[in-house]
């Protein structure tokens, strides 16, 4: 926008910053304006306190740095993008995250100001991303999606908890309420087909040519001219993001509702029948969910 | 949300009250989660003053019911969901209908309140869903839809009317501008397909896989945590529900326009037609609405 | 909206006022109801200053005329609907445009003034509408596009600058925040069933059936009550215009970021591959942009 103050340089962030040793991700800077950031936390790509601190780090690097217009996240693992959270039973880990520059959660900080930052992030998806592997490609700009190798969802109802990261308020600007409500209420899996007519992606490219064709858009904005994106980039922020003051609350619900011993209780179940690894439940998450309900699948 | 007060607990509707014998429905309580609707009045599901009344009472029990976590509504008539309001002839009987508990008047009453009760309401659609039909189904929280055998759509606008519970407020939202305007000016019938495409259903199921679909989903959502749906919805209401505000002012619209003499009179011949029986009238309503403009189908 | 004063008749225009002769398009008034307006301005329908100031007086006529229902605006070249904007080099052409009523620079008016004009607006699309072509379409109510003939996209970024007309604003409202950041910044062009699928248009028609399908339902709205259309699109703009305030800022960045000495190269060597005029640039801009910018396609 016109009121944008670009008489002020931004603080140009040293090289070195983006070459330190990433724990939960690689991060390849191709060129000036155009870095890959790939996913790399075995067995299943969760994300835990460390994934959360590493990626707060390295979206104040993104926002700051005036050369770089576009940031392509994928994974390493074709099965997993980004499995679910994992708090590693142990909830300190969490809490000692703390706030993020804006105020809010650690979490919720991080995918508000990735979702503003100003230039283009994109999230090539092969595999699953439930949980706030979900919030997480819902945080980016652009969304590119296997179309034989999909799965999206927020688990989040089936345990009995709220989704943390209140993907209710992005879901629900991108798909509409109907079919937001679906997706978090009825909590189950979308395949890919099923994601891209609803909007939850922008659109499936067959998996053998995602890679190839993700790449040629990236380098393709990162020869664009950074100041025509990143205006361009606001106005539409303008009209799509939530405020901040929607977003923290729902981190309140979760915490909340998962103390409570029956939802402990089914948590405990899922780790027994493999939560976390890479099994057959992670793999079919939103269908066997019921059989950590009570009464199990016979109900 | 997490200001939410949990500490009073709901009144628990007496279970009596939903045994009782009603008209123009049938009511099924599968167990304390599930509750399934059938619209049953003969020989097209019209709604009347009759059919407000009975679903004002309804919302009441739904919306009061601390155990109740999903409510299906669907129909006995294969060829007619809801076909649409008549007004029997005697706009008296409408009228003294009032104004329900959110001081609306008696059917944007009953669509608000459906529309954010605490729990899921699912329109599983077999036939044709017109004007107040169509608006019922928009005030659900999922369509679901026969691929083969659904009709849905808002004729008012070429009667010479606004549409009277404001499906403009509901499918702006949910389409978009573009083909909210197509659906609610043009004034014509959509086919399954193209609802689906628009989103103004969430999807469509296969006619015979329809009531086993929706069936799996409503059992699913029945054995949730009942707290987990409800803060969850409540979220999404905030994104995506018409302000209490929007809703009235389209019924003032719609009895002011339709009073006007040429309206009557392109009632009269809608009804000379085979309007409110089950006639060819009624099943192609959206093409033959034109026989009852001045001039015909001739012009 | 019953607050509308319909006590007030409105002003009735001369029906001389539409036969001027108009340079860049053809008006074609088929009956009281029905109007259509087909550009015609070889080589390729570049928009120019003339071009906006007919229009603007255009939206005049359409705006105060009370018997008028539908106006579909159509192509006489099936390669270009509306090319995009030409400066024609001068830009104190544009700049003697000035303000419209509305207050706001000329090619924004028109825009707003168009999408809420009191009756239906279709853009039945054949060809290719880029740029200020794109933003034409988006101000319609409807957009028809034919299936095997369509190219539409805002590449504005493409050449470093914000697109002027605030296609932001309409986009993000219409297709959602993601794929409106996909559209705008990665500034290729959509063919018709991207287009579609992302809601960009309404819906696509088979190129040979498309003048008659549009035919048809022009000819149905021409039949329906003028203030049932009215009052009803009214209801919908509630919900989907952006203010006005929202709009007009992002012509001050297209003209700052346009004069730029880098912009003004790009803009220089576009012209030598062939810009303005019938050539394959024109037919490929979307991906031939590329050409245009530092290093060329080889890079």
């Amino acid at each position: 926008m016109s009121t944008i103050d670009t008489s002020t340089p931004r603080h140009r962030t040293s090289p070195d910053a983006w070459c330190r040793s990433w724990t939960h991700f690689s991060v390849d800077r191709r060129n000036p304006g155009y870095c890959r950031v790939t996913f790399d936390h075995p067995p299943i790509n969760t994300i835990t306190a460390t994934t959360v601190a590493e990626l707060a780090e390295l979206v104040g690097l993104i926002e700051h740095d005036p050369d770089l217009n576009v940031v392509v996240f994928d994974s390493a693992n074709p099965d997993f993008y980004l499995a679910h959270y994992d708090t590693e039973n142990d909830p300190a880990k969490t809490a000692a995250l703390g706030v993020g520059p804006t105020g809010m959660p650690a979490w919720t900080d991080v995918l508000a100001r990735l979702s503003r930052a100003p230039l283009v992030t994109i999230a090539s998806i092969r595999g699953r991303a439930r949980g706030a592997g979900s919030e997480f490609v819902l945080a980016c700009d652009l969304r590119f999606a296997s179309r034989e190798n999909t799965l999206l969802g927020q688990f989040e109802v089936g345990i009995g908890v709220v989704p943390g990261g209140n993907p209710m308020a992005r879901l629900s600007r991108l798909v509409g309420r109907g079919r937001a409500l679906e997706i978090l209420l009825i909590a189950d899996d979308l395949g890919g087909p099923r994601a891209e007519q609803y909007g939850y992606v922008n659109r499936l490219i067959a998996d053998d040519q995602l890679d190839g064709e993700v790449e040629a858009i990236a380098s393709r904005l990162a020869r664009f001219d950074h100041e025509a994106i990143t205006r361009t980039k606001s106005y539409v922020d303008q009209v799509t993001l939530p405020a901040d003051s929607e977003l923290p609350p729902a981190i309140a619900d979760f915490r909340e509702l998962l103390r409570r011993p029956a939802q402990q209780a089914q948590l405990a179940r899922l780790r027994e029948l493999g939560l976390n690894t890479d099994s057959d439940l992670e793999r079919s998450l939103g269908r066997r969910i019921l059989e950590s309900l009570p009464g199990g699948v016979s109900r």
